[in-house]
């Protein structure tokens, strides 16, 4: 039970904190430290943070801070558990019609990846299982988009992306165009689940509050197209037994699909494929730009 | 303008991670973070924060923890200048009667000092003006307390604590202890003010906002004693123009005191002092240790 002279004390001095920003020359950022002021100390008040939790804090921010480097970004991985990279999507995409919806970004993309044709393969050789995937583009007034850039991405099936190897190979990863009438296809690799870095701060974390670090499967997809909306997205695999517990909380179920597995014989494509492979369709609607 | 089906899909993620913490087996650390994850996406969905904003905090936290080492804790500093140390502070010594105010520990506190007897000098050799520190400890009751342990800490002349200058000096630290009727007196240097750390994320984050990186002048205390509650807290000079923008909101009125300034002369130690001095008196009052 907190006494009035304690409130007071409290409330006294998130005041003065919060005016300390009044001289601030930009608005938006004064809005956003103010904001951001406000929410952290009610945090503390409201759950009476104790002085060695605060320590603890402090700690972690620092083994996140000296575990991060240009291939390890512990920060993001923390904002993405806390389902904070999610939020973020979903406050800058908002719904629009039937426009396909957004998912997180991640922290594996890499620019300038290989350009591949339609019909082509972005596996790059990574292992994994042959997945035909195929779809079209357009926007929500149902009209195809041509030359679409469509990026793709995923890990492999040691549940790794080429960037995590360490050795600069580029696999699984490439971007392609949409055709005159908007259609797309290339091969790629079927989806497995796979963890999120967590021998840091952030999977210690994971542990503590008994949440698996485990991702659903899924295959990202970035969308851009003149005059629309930017989309990043994934897709998932439908009956994937994750697809309720994916620890970044990037599972929509209208980006949950069906992934045909087919027994070695023809392809789409007029191959006769020699192993076992699978097949999905996304048709991708972009919305309009945000005004 | 948010619409309903926006204010959904929002709402349904904060609860989905909410819930992601059901199985946590320590209920302290569920509610900790359950309260962290509510005030957070509050935070982002109230200022509709955007990806490059996000961007930019991700970018403050990687430098951040990058210049953090052994000498160097920028997330205390990110954690002062927000008032959160002080807000931790306030929530974990409640007010109680006339108990001393605490205020926040700052970063330069190093256990071990040098003991000094009491009407000893504190400075080790520190430049700065010398500053004659008296006072008596009692508990709310006024009953003197013998034996407390006194630890004394503070910037040099120059705005550097010991620890700052990477030489493995020890300079204007010290701890005593109060004798049979609660009283203490030692040398100490007429605190003067200084900055904090200001070349790294933190400093920009105050240039940016308009706030000056200085704290008003102190000089820190902490004092322990068998059953009473342990205070942390500085004091302040009267007068000093800082008082009302200290940059990590450490002030409080109670903890300004009068230091009187002195030509050269006798001192209440019975010196001949060649030089001008200063004199302060702290009494200092422990509260009951929490329940």
């Amino acid at each position: 039970m907190t006494s009035a002279e304690q409130e007071r004390r409290e409330a006294d001095l998130l005041d003065r904190v919060v005016h300390s920003f009044d001289d601030c020359p930009d608005p938006r950022l004064r809005q956003l430290m103010t904001a951001l002021v406000r929410h952290l100390h009610g945090f503390v008040r409201e759950v009476r943070l104790t002085e060695e939790e605060w320590t603890k804090a402090i700690e972690f921010l620092t083994a996140a801070g000296h575990i991060t480097d240009d291939r390890r970004q512990e920060f993001i991985l923390l904002s993405d558990v806390l389902g904070l990279s999610m939020q973020t999507i979903a406050v800058n995409n908002e719904a629009h019609g039937n426009a396909t919806e957004a998912t997180v970004f991640g922290p594996f993309f890499v620019a300038n990846s290989p350009e591949i044709p339609i019909g082509g393969d972005s596996s790059g050789g990574a292992p994994g299982e042959p997945c035909w995937v195929e779809g079209t583009v357009t926007d929500t007034e149902g009209q195809p988009v041509a030359g679409a850039r469509i990026e793709v991405w995923e890990a492999d099936d040691d549940g790794l992306y080429d960037v995590q190897y360490g050795d600069d190979r580029i696999a699984a990863r490439a971007h392609l165009f949409t055709d005159e009438g908007g259609r797309y296809s290339f091969w790629a690799i079927t989806p497995t689940p796979y963890p999120i870095p967590h021998d840091g701060p952030v999977g210690q974390l994971l542990a503590a509050v008994g949440r698996s670090p485990m991702r659903a499967s899924h295959l990202h997809f970035m969308v851009t197209a003149e005059g629309l909306r930017t989309l990043v997205t994934h897709i998932f695999v439908r009956g994937d037994e994750l697809l309720g517990s994916d620890t970044v909380f990037g599972v929509k179920e209208s980006l949950v699909k069906d992934f045909r597995r087919h027994a070695p014989g023809p392809t789409p494509d007029g191959r006769a494929m020699d192993r076992a492979w699978s097949q999905v369709t996304f048709d991708i609607v972009l919305a309009p730009p945000l005004s």
